[in-house]
């Protein structure tokens, strides 16, 4: 089976438009979103700006707001606290990657819980390892909406998450224990890695190189989501061998798969901080 | 190989002397702890009592402040407030179990992160998946002290964790992610229980049931470390059965094993406390 991303995003988008519509009734106002984006990577801003026309597309009021490369810690965490306090601003992100230069933490810290688009403050990180899935990563819950939707079973089941980073692989560890599936956390010093891909049920790889989970690695009737990105000769392509891990597997592929969902998730969370933040 | 929790209690007393020694020196007044104790479990009051006799013995100032049992949430928290704000005391704990009408939760994210003794505060559980182990949970950080100090190699090791709680099982987790190990936590849902400990280097076992894991399930030479505490005709004892698995891996004792290291683990966070708190 092929797990569709763009399905996947459709069904997501059917609670965009009714939460939505449920925000008009009760505000005369829209949601509004700002993203930071530090400097001029050229993927990192087609990334903000799909993200931008989708939530735009169902109302929300959204924008980028620019900042010059050189700008200082300092003074990116001065504007995320005007964000903060400011009560006609009701959802925030900082675009990654940012300049060497800058304290990615301090910043990530700084933005206000309840305003946290990607789920990626702390506070919102250890409530999500504490059960509470009210401000999660865009990225491992859509990895888990694809399962969900897809009615693969999660409960009992052995997961191997290829990821240990906090933006992927530990959040989406959490998102798993809290749905009864036991987790195995792998990485690039993980032993005999084949061997604990062979025995799982679902593996999620995200590593950033084109055919790291080749066919022999995965066992009949499994599951695969690939959450790699990669830039081959001007084509996108995952982590994993899309053709020859289909023949035995369900999988999901790129694109086309999870970015698709995360994109419409990131729009419905801005929308949830918005019925969160004007209560 | 008998991993001795005393013998590692005392290694990270040296710590706390040594620090101590540094306030001392730095500052005229004691490091103040406060523990919030609801009711009168039994067992959390021995337990209370030992905590803070063990900090008194180093020179902290150090208080149960009991609270009955009919307390209400909001006046638990009202409490709370009350610690936050006063500059002469650094560390706070809230003893566990709470009533059932109380809401753990709410009470847990009142304490101010910077005070909070145990990293129960959601920011610290989520500094802690970020990497940050500032505020570390005591009984996760006493097993990787366990391990640490007698040289049981963390790095590329396959780790077994049985037990999925925010107290113990998921930061654990996170601290062996950082260390480099590749993590399985497993649960009551688990399928081939033994077959994921067998495949193991390191298992770490907390579930409350005595001879939960016997020693066909642990594989010759690895390292057990047993968190459990169940009391059976007044003595205590763990969830291994120790005489067993002694004979064919390294296993830590109940009683005598991961406790002692927790306690002396919170003595050193309070002071650790004292000195971000008066920065």
């Amino acid at each position: 089976m092929i797990l569709d991303g763009k399905v996947v995003a459709k069904n997501v988008e059917e609670t965009v438009k009714m939460r939505m519509e449920e925000f008009n009734k009760k505000y005369s106002i829209k949601p509004v979103f700002k993203t930071l984006m530090v400097g001029n990577d050229p993927a990192s801003e087609i990334y903000a700006r799909s993200k931008i026309k989708n939530m735009r597309k169902f109302g929300i009021d959204a924008e980028i707001i620019q900042m010059d490369s050189s700008i200082s810690t300092e003074d990116l965490i001065s504007k995320i606290d005007e964000l903060n306090v400011d009560k006609n601003v009701h959802s925030i992100m900082v675009e990654m990657p940012l300049p060497k230069h800058i304290d990615r933490e301090r910043v990530i810290r700084k933005i206000d819980p309840v305003k946290d688009t990607d789920g990626q403050n702390p506070f919102n990180l250890g409530l999500l390892l504490s059960g509470d899935e009210s401000h999660v990563p865009s990225t491992p819950m859509a990895v888990i909406k694809m399962l969900e939707y897809y009615k693969i079973e999660l409960k009992g089941t052995d997961v191997c998450i290829i990821n240990r980073t906090q933006v992927v692989g530990k959040p989406l560890a959490m998102l798993f224990l809290n749905r009864d599936s036991t987790v195995t956390v792998c990485h690039s010093k993980t032993k005999d890695l084949n061997e604990k891909t062979l025995k799982s049920d679902i593996i999620v790889v995200a590593v950033g190189k084109p055919k790291f989970l080749i066919d022999n690695m995965v066992r009949e009737n499994s599951t695969v989501i690939d959450v790699g990105i990669n830039s081959i000769d001007n084509k996108i392509v995952g982590d994993a061998d899309f053709e020859s891990i289909s023949k035995k597997a369900s999988i999901s592929p790129v694109p086309g798969g999870v970015g698709a969902v995360t994109t419409m998730l990131i729009t419905l969370q801005v929308i949830e901080n918005a019925f969160r933040e004007i209560q």
